[in-house]
């Protein structure tokens, strides 16, 4: 029957394209779609718009900005310009600033380095950021790896490492560990192996 | 940031009322439409207007179709006109179809009845059902059940057994049990009750 509905079907395989969106998952969206009314979908349609013609990327640290150029950090000259962190996403931005424990600077990667899946460096904002630090006028001394710790977090952290400490710049990796108000207990080994390793004195 | 950014944080409101999009995965799918070529995205809003324009229900059973009237079912004069298999989701008739165990006619519910969630019989293709099923040329004199071993499936199959008892027609809930080749070991211990329950003489 699907075969003879070939708009549901294509919606079903763009949806399907999104990452982390199953077969399965594509179809019961694309359903509950159809179901839902006109009103709801044409919405939908008027923000997928929306995103590509008014949501753009700050020139500078490459955060999404809407209506202005420069994103509220690089455009905020009372932080210090002397620390920079490194980020995956731009979501990852929000979570540091409500920690309201760094404030510094900002660099977007937009992805981490991953060669099982054909990303390289020069797919990322990482030309960027070097291009960035190499500027005469950057007064970056110490930089924040704010990276996941699976292989490709890993693998970023790596291969950045090498190009900071060339320019003799201070890398950081953000710790790893037992989460406040974690129980032990309950902790997978390899996160508790990373706390023991990281111990901090007393 | 985020907050700064409305065309994206409408899009993540919107992709989150999907159901079972969570606010996170709908975060990693806007960002992921941000990220790709405006072609691709383009392709997704042209696909979210052809099904509200292309696709239609099929006056009888309410299954999805694509530039004719009748589906392929209903439209068939050498399926069974006594048989009837009631389902949820258009999708179920394809997985139906390629058991190739049934030879009748369908009817689409589009849900099932789950109070919790306010729906109720009138929401569904139900009232249709009833009206299908009362006209002068029905010939149907046996109604298959597909749906599913849930609380909503569960609901569904007793409301709809009494309505088709009263009417004189034999309703039948499909077989729920161990599947073929699975191991008994590894089996649900609610499914195997429910094959316990459901045997058969051999």
């Amino acid at each position: 029957m699907l075969g003879k509905i070939p708009s549901l079907n294509k919606l079903i395989l763009e949806l399907g394209r999104i990452p982390g969106i199953g077969p399965k998952s594509a179809q019961r969206m694309a359903y509950h779609l159809m179901r839902s009314p006109l009103s709801q979908v044409e919405g939908l349609r008027e923000s997928l718009k929306a995103i590509k013609l008014n949501v753009k990327e700050c020139p500078t640290c490459f955060a999404f900005v809407e209506g202005q150029t420069l994103c509220e950090v690089c455009d905020d000259i009372h932080r210090r310009e002397d620390l920079l962190c490194i980020v995956e996403d731009p979501s990852d931005i929000d979570s540091i600033e409500s920690s309201g424990a760094f404030k510094g600077r900002y660099h977007v990667l937009h992805g981490t380095i991953s060669p099982l899946d054909g990303i390289q460096p020069e797919d990322l904002k990482i030309p960027a950021l070097l291009h960035r630090l190499d500027d005469p006028d950057s007064k970056v001394k110490e930089v924040v790896l704010a990276l996941d710790a699976d292989l490709e977090g890993d693998t970023t952290v790596l291969y950045l490492a090498k190009l900071l400490k060339q320019r003799g710049i201070s890398a950081y990796r953000i710790a790893h560990g037992v989460p406040i108000g974690g129980d032990i207990d309950y902790i997978d080994h390899r996160t508790l192996g990373r706390a023991i390793e990281n111990k901090v004195q007393v």
